[in-house]
């Protein structure tokens, strides 16, 4: 038998990638097109090597670029310069996220932090005077929030703004070194004007966290009285944007300044807001501001989508060692081991696309909604969107890394992007919120069952509002369809290798789920059991933390898998849904495959058939192997945008 | 109960760092010192931000002054500048790794792999013509070994080195663009010469791979003639090291420019080896180059120390949240999550620790024995160096990753050096060997039982060979000791509960070596099945691939476990003992829980045990915690060197 019928193919076209890319593109793909086209321009060239000083000037360009073609606030109001379409904000966001990271936060901070500050937490007044002139970046605003001490714990930050009602003026002050504003992207060079978290204050009453705008810079650039700015330096990525320090010296900004959809103060210094209790605004107001997370997600998905775009075809075309010193070498993607490390990264990749579009869908749907929308539709929202940007930005640093050590020592050039992705988006792993504490916040969402009261951030909190629920009540809010399941798993059934086949969807969901629900049930009774036995209520979150992160992950998987699965149900093709579902079984299976321990120590699956799941993880991957180069080509990233000379279509 | 006694305290100084140092510092403290005095000095503090051209240059200068304290070369002959130390070599590049390593690099180039190649490679004739000067760094080199096209399958490299007896001359070529010298450290900027791997061709006859020495520069530092260099320019790291890409055009060396150690040429043109078999010699010359893997693996585990010293000293410093609102906040140290993402990494660089010393152990005495040495012993060493190599600079890149994250923005700075180390690091990945392409060949030297015949890298002579040998006379070989459980097997013997104390060392090296036997028989046996079935070797190989490289893995973790064991034993400090132990227990038993999926699969442990394991992994972080501090101090990174702001021990 000839090697060459013996090694599977690594190339098949069969797969019409340009049908599949109208896939994923999915109903912005106009948009998407748009922004492509944008960055194809020779301007938008990647650049590497550049001084940060230039670096941050020609960020700056490109972002004015992109605001002068309108691309900045498509889902600001009609009025203010945008298309009133939350969802086209996050897919920009997105799609941009293939080029120069240091332009996507310095679009991010300006268009969706500052100006989505003034949107979500300003009233009329504001939007009046800040909007239009921040949709075309004509005002340069920054997001001050981070305090040096205080990175996660937004809710004890310590600058303050306090009412004067003498001159009807707040007080913007830093008490301490601990309370400068740290880290923030715009202060250092470009930012004129900032929304500044303070804790307010009124009348000697402190009502928490506000927002204020509070001015900078002068038409000059020079800083204001009272506002000293350092510049962070070097980082370790993103060197195009401009972060900073900021301190505050007495600094005094009118009464309007307050930045008041939630918490108004009158001239005579009284304090009113529609929200009475001052936890349930802290996390209201913060909610506003889920955009971006939901953003950083669908840019972690693309960087995602970027490495494995150079490594795959990378692995396509790089030949190495073969049969004999006679036979050709074989295509890198012919090894078993290559295929294993990047394959089953790029059934996830394609998994997470999907489980994204929904997760933009449902912003959009509560974002329009507005006020309508009930609390709880917002906290699952939230819950969901804390979880998977998690999810998706830890899978870009695994996928990046893998990436790179798959491409060796071209991987390595400068030129071929995978480093400067890897150390811009390594960030996105602690920004918008750390991940470990995100994954904490989404499983305190599925624990409290989004409930209506607004449990505390703080950890005592938690533990005792799910302690004071019924295990099983919670459950069944949750997990009201596999109840029954989750309460047999007492007796725990083993999957034996006869059972069926294993790709079939219903039966993956049916595994993922019963994990999630498992690992729920047995946090819940946990907690319950731990209190029970009078522990101290911190020491009992401290004890339960790692378990209920694998809750939330578990979660945030089978939500992954049913958004994967419906696309693959609602695709009309059959060549591309015979494709997907391949996707799919990788990804599912090499997820039950990592993680079969669980499975197993829990007698969910037996050893026999965790074996079998390794074979067909095997001939998945010789499977998609086949088609590795049209589902990369199907993310439609342009040569000019890629940049990577090892990852160009052409080349 | 207060907050305090239930919350673990993280800081513990009973355990005597300065004891614990020593301990690690082993018999080569004195030379450790001298390098850490030398790098405190202020013109070796931590630089970031300099454009290549100025790093490279400041990088050039560091490396004159190591050799100008005659720190280069400790392994060469005392005749030539060195003191006959092979270890020292190891030891000295593994302290290095704790500072700048573009210096690192340059400093490996320039004494281990150009004067690595002349003093192993080479003849009396060379040695006196080249290593004294190379000790001095007044002779620049560089080892121009890969090819654009030919990564890892060196053997099959392309540049020419024809014999023209007319002229008592070789002709180096590079035959096409394929055939370039490509990534070669020292070649953009400042080599004068390099080691050139070429086919040697005498009287039309190919005689496979051998190395040259062949000028590049003149004095002026001007290529010379059929030279052609251009710079790899910029990379994801090491920027202060001059990578290059190198063309020869018909370049003519005198006869004795072959380093002929395994392979001389007569003036009339006949090719004489002390080795018959080209294959075997073609690996006996690589081989010696072994120095480099164990090197890189020294310098990998210094990494993931710096990167942990600056980690979990921000860890114990950093508060973040707490009990309730008015209590103090608590050290990240303290919370689990934490303790789980940093205080295994801990545990396992302290093993890998011990399993490095023994390395360089054993490479000293290999080395020092010389031509004495067992073509089996020598190739365990390869083995090993090859396995190690691989585990130590995956866990560097995991750990610095890892420890990025953990520290937040902060970590993200710059300054706080983390980015740095990453993006260092990341190619101890690839150099010296693809960590892929070297867990395989660590695979195949366990598999072949450390064979007197040479199997070809070629995965056809390695399925033959292993076809053609019994599995169990394989088995004995390599696992003589336990043969009887290996076999005994066939019937899986679960691990109960209640089977005894899980710390226990003895029971814990039971375990990974059951892992490796376990492993490593089934993939014998599979590789002779499938062969028996009439399968293509090659395709066979391929199927089997990813189980061959876990058997790698298994075989390396239990060599970690041994050495770790052994050092606590010989541990005579009661307190440095139990210190250890328990960071041996922790780091044994988080690689049984990462792995659990596998002794659970094939019965060897039941799930109540490894939910008792999970339970003992949080105690023992929780333990550990509290010594964590005086832990990192034992690594002895001086401030200076450190650099990082929230890494140091005075901060």
């Amino acid at each position: 038998m000839s090697v060459a019928t013996q090694s599977p193919p690594t190339i098949d076209q069969a797969l019409d990638s340009d049908a599949l890319q109208e896939l994923l593109d999915g109903p912005h793909r106009a948009l998407r097109e748009r922004i492509r086209e944008l960055q194809r321009r020779p301007e938008f060239a990647p650049v590497s090597g550049l001084q940060p000083e230039a670096y941050r000037a020609r960020v700056l360009e490109w972002m004015r670029a992109i605001a002068a073609e309108g691309l900045g606030v498509p889902g600001f109001p009609v009025r203010y310069g945008g298309h009133d379409d939350p969802a086209a904000n996050v897919i920009g966001f997105e799609t941009m996220g293939h080029s120069d990271l240091s332009l996507l936060v310095k679009f991010g901070v300006q268009f969706g932090l500052w100006g989505g500050a003034v949107l979500n937490l300003g009233t009329a007044v504001h939007h009046e005077r800040y909007l239009r002139a921040t949709a075309a970046a004509e005002l340069l605003g920054c997001f001050a929030m981070t305090e040096a001490g205080r990175g996660s714990n937004v809710q004890q930050l310590r600058t303050t703004a306090t009412f004067d009602p003498a001159t009807d003026q707040f007080v913007i002050d830093t008490p301490d070194e601990d309370a400068r504003k740290e880290y923030i992207g715009g202060a250092a060079r470009h930012a004129q004007v900032a929304a500044v978290f303070a804790q307010l204050i009124v009348g000697g009453e402190c009502h928490g966290v506000h927002a204020l705008v509070v001015p900078l810079r002068d038409g000059d650039g020079q800083l204001l009285p009272g506002v000293r700015i350092e510049d962070d330096g070097l980082k370790a990525g993103l060197n195009g944007v401009d972060n900073g320090m900021i301190w505050f010296d007495r600094v005094r900004v009118p009464r309007e300044a307050l930045l008041n959809r939630y918490g108004s103060v009158s001239a005579d210094g009284v304090y009113s807001s529609p929200i009475e209790n001052p936890n349930k605004r802290f996390f209201t107001m913060l909610g506003t501001l889920v955009q971006g997370r939901v953003c950083i997600s669908g840019a972690s998905v693309s960087a995602a989508k970027s490495a494995l775009t150079i490594a795959i075809r990378h692995g396509l075309r790089r030949r190495q060692f073969g049969p004999s010193e006679e036979a050709p070498e074989v295509p890198l993607l012919s090894y078993r081991t290559h295929q294993r490390r990047l394959l089953p990264l790029l059934a996830r990749t394609y998994a997470l696309h999907f489980a994204q579009q929904e997760l933009t869908r449902r912003f959009d749907a509560v974002t329009r909604a507005g006020d309508v929308v009930s609390d709880n539709e917002r906290r699952q929202l939230e819950t969901l969107a804390a979880g998977l940007k998690a999810a998706t930005s830890w899978h870009a640093v695994q996928t990046i890394q893998t990436c790179r050590e798959c491409c060796g020592g071209a991987g390595y050039m400068a030129s071929n992007r995978l480093g400067t992705l890897r150390d811009d988006v390594d960030i996105f792993t602690t920004f918008e919120g750390d991940n470990t504490v995100l994954t904490l916040l989404c499983a305190r969402g599925i624990l409290t069952g989004y409930a209506h009261e607004v449990g505390e951030l703080n950890p005592a909190g938690l533990v005792t509002f799910v302690a004071g629920q019924a295990v099983e009540a919670i459950l069944e809010r949750i997990f009201a369809r596999q109840i029954g399941q989750v309460i047999a798993d007492a007796i725990p059934r083993s999957d034996s290798a006869s059972e069926g086949p294993l790709r079939d969807p219903e039966h993956l969901r049916e595994l993922f789920e019963w994990r999630e629900g498992h690992i729920t049930a047995s946090v819940a009774s946990r907690f319950r059991r731990r209190l029970g036995e009078g522990n101290d209520a911190f020491e009992v979150f401290r004890a339960v933390q790692d378990h209920a992160a694998a809750a939330a992950s578990a979660y945030i998987e089978s939500f992954v898998l049913r958004c994967f699965a419906e696309a693959v149900e609602g695709c009309a093709d059959r060549s591309l849904r015979e494709a997907l579902g391949q996707l799919l079984s990788l990804y599912a299976l090499s997820d039950i495959e990592r993680d079969k321990g669980f499975f197993l120590e829990h007698g969910r699956l037996a050893g026999a058939r965790t074996k079998q799941i390794t074979r067909e993880v095997n001939d998945l991957c010789d499977a998609v192997s086949r088609q590795a180069g049209a589902l990369v080509d199907a993310f439609g990233i342009p040569d000019e945008v890629l940049g990577a000379p090892i990852g160009l279509l052409g080349a």
